[in-house]
């Protein structure tokens, strides 16, 4: 396992890809469809959607399958828009990934207030109390953990924080889930999450949505009224089970070998910092998934470090995948206060249940020699 | 094969699951990362996109790859309303699918104006060609072939009358891709199509735009900018390739097969008029694709007609499969004005490529034997 990069994407699971091979071969039929077969294939995603709320801790009929956080996220800001004047606030987390950031803007224009954080990346529960007090509030989106730095946001305290002023709070959940447990995330208003982060398939993840009037009247999108009519769309119920399937997996994983997997990367962090002096770890003062190191290089380009890192057999990313494509820096360390200069030099490591001590061992030998190429000047 | 609901979906082709694992195993990282796997998976999703687009007849970078045509239905009349004033008015076909119609009602409130059909449920040039004489009108939407009635719709002659007053044209081609060929489809402006009507998975699906300012600022999902930025969320590669496989097989069996499924349809047709006296065809004297057939029975809740067929090994469906699972009876036979007594003994039939002639026969056994319960009052 030489792939670092699992918060961009996680290789298919095996438990999903076996669901998915017997759903096409036994439960492809639309569950929409009258006739028997039909019929099953409804039960069966009934039963599934039932025990992914069992996994975050809420009935399954507040689940909307959806094609991934991107979809959920565009339609939570839609829908929380339609519930409120064209001159509401809402309460955003300035690292939020850029489907949160982006749709809050579309959505509410003008009316997204950007949440302090401190010097590692935290909206500080006070701080949110604070500007809670300070005025009416349409939403407040603050996430689990961060997807580039791996910090964890206490979105308990948030949520208990805006469940006492009667806000709606908006969770995106993406690369919590599959890490930690999802028990609890059921609690929130609305939790976004993604199957392909935790080894279901692409194309396909949840929106959890609150029980109560502010769930009311949403739609994702229009059409045969699929879901409560609150998705429309001939559910995939192949992707549905193979999503469930890795994520009940990922939790088994979580309650077997969690505990050693903050000390490897503790570890890792160690030596690192003494290998290749000068290196700084960011969020390295906050309670971070035990899979993300984003580290800040001593010297040389990032695109460089990850193409010599690539050549070794060691997969790792500059910045979010997708702002990466487009040549755009972290908005993340921006958020931080990093300077640009500095993220220039950033890299992201992040692992999964598969990685072991010595591939972290390995990946700080590969830096180590990356570092000497790129201090000798080699290309 | 006794599956007669293929417009419903269809079970997932070979040639699309093999693509599918392959990709899994090969190409499953994130088309954004920028290390070589990562790379290749992008150059990959980049092939599929042109391969798609020449099947279709258009540039590769005039598609958009969605979870389907819900997707895009909402999407093309969220982009339509964007560039038009509150007054616009669209020309939409009354046959069209729900998420068109649906989603057409959402974003241009008031400004929909139903075209007329023939009592086949066809548009007629000339009468959309009235209408687009009768004021300025923001686009037109006519399906490329019905998916209650596999009732064809002149779409070539649309896009050319839409084409020469400037005016954009919307078709939903669901239900024509994969029975009779895309090329020429990627002339229209807007296309729908949806892979698991083809053989193709789920929850995918893709969106032709078109290549001029009309198709400017398109946005479907705001996020990470993926696909030029006009459809968020990282790329499904292992679902488009077994789309364009399943689409491209699709292509070749129409190559190969097709000159003898109207005739195993009409034989069918004939056969179950002498066969079952007062046994009617909805849309009969239109062209239909190869694979449909509607019938009003002459008696019989079609929900017993549906039921007992099931028992005998054929699945068959009442209307389209999303309204059926909510009760509701075919807006497609009230827009031809079919009585909802005779809509309520509607029964659709829709074969694949994989339907023989002998099917279509025990299929007609299957209703003459359901025909004499029902009349003999068995349950």
């Amino acid at each position: 396992m030489a792939y670092f990069d699992h918060n961009a994407t996680a290789p298919l699971a095996g438990v999903a890809r076996a669901a998915w091979l017997q759903a096409q071969d036994e439960a492809w039929q639309n569950p929409s469809s009258g006739y028997r077969s039909g019929a099953r294939v409804r039960a069966l995603l009934d039963r599934e959607r039932d025990r992914l709320g069992q996994l975050l801790e809420c009935a399954g009929d507040q689940l909307v399958f959806t094609s991934g956080a991107t979809e959920g996220a565009n339609a939570v800001w839609a829908h929380l828009a339609a519930r409120n004047s064209d001159s509401a606030r809402v309460l955003v987390n300035p690292t939020e990934h850029s489907c949160v950031l982006e749709a809050a803007r579309r959505w509410f224009p003008g009316g997204v207030e950007l949440l302090p954080v401190n010097g590692n990346g935290v909206v500080e529960p006070a701080a949110l109390q604070a500007r809670l007090s300070g005025g009416v509030v349409a939403a407040v989106a603050v996430m689990a953990a961060n997807n580039e730095t791996g910090v964890i946001q206490p979105w308990r305290e948030c949520a208990a924080l805006c469940q006492a002023r009667g806000v709606p709070y908006f969770c995106d959940a993406v690369q919590w889930l599959g890490r930690l447990p999802a028990g609890g995330l059921g609690g929130v208003d609305f939790v976004l999450g993604s199957a392909h982060k935790f080894g279901g398939p692409k194309g396909t993840g949840f929106l959890k949505l609150p029980a109560g009037p502010w769930g009311r009247g949403f739609v994702s999108l229009l059409g045969g009224g699929q879901q409560d009519g609150r998705r429309s769309g001939t559910e995939d119920y192949p992707a549905v089970a193979a999503m469930v399937a890795a994520l009940a997996e990922s939790e088994s994983c979580y309650v077997l070998q969690e505990s050693g997997r903050l000390q490897w990367r503790a570890q890792f962090e160690a030596a690192a910092g003494a290998a290749l002096p000068g290196i700084r770890i960011v969020g390295a003062g906050a309670d971070r998934l035990w899979n993300t190191v984003l580290v800040i290089l001593p010297e040389g380009a990032q695109a460089r470090w990850m193409t010599k890192l690539d050549r070794r057999g060691f997969q790792v990313s500059t910045t979010a995948a997708c702002a990466s494509a487009r040549g755009r820096s972290s908005a993340v360390l921006a958020a931080l206060g990093v300077p640009a200069e500095e993220a220039g030099r950033a890299l992201r490591f992040s692992a999964g249940w598969g990685t072991r001590p010595e591939d972290w061992q390995a990946l700080l030998a590969a830096l180590v020699e990356v570092r000497a190429e790129i201090g000798a000047g080699v290309a």
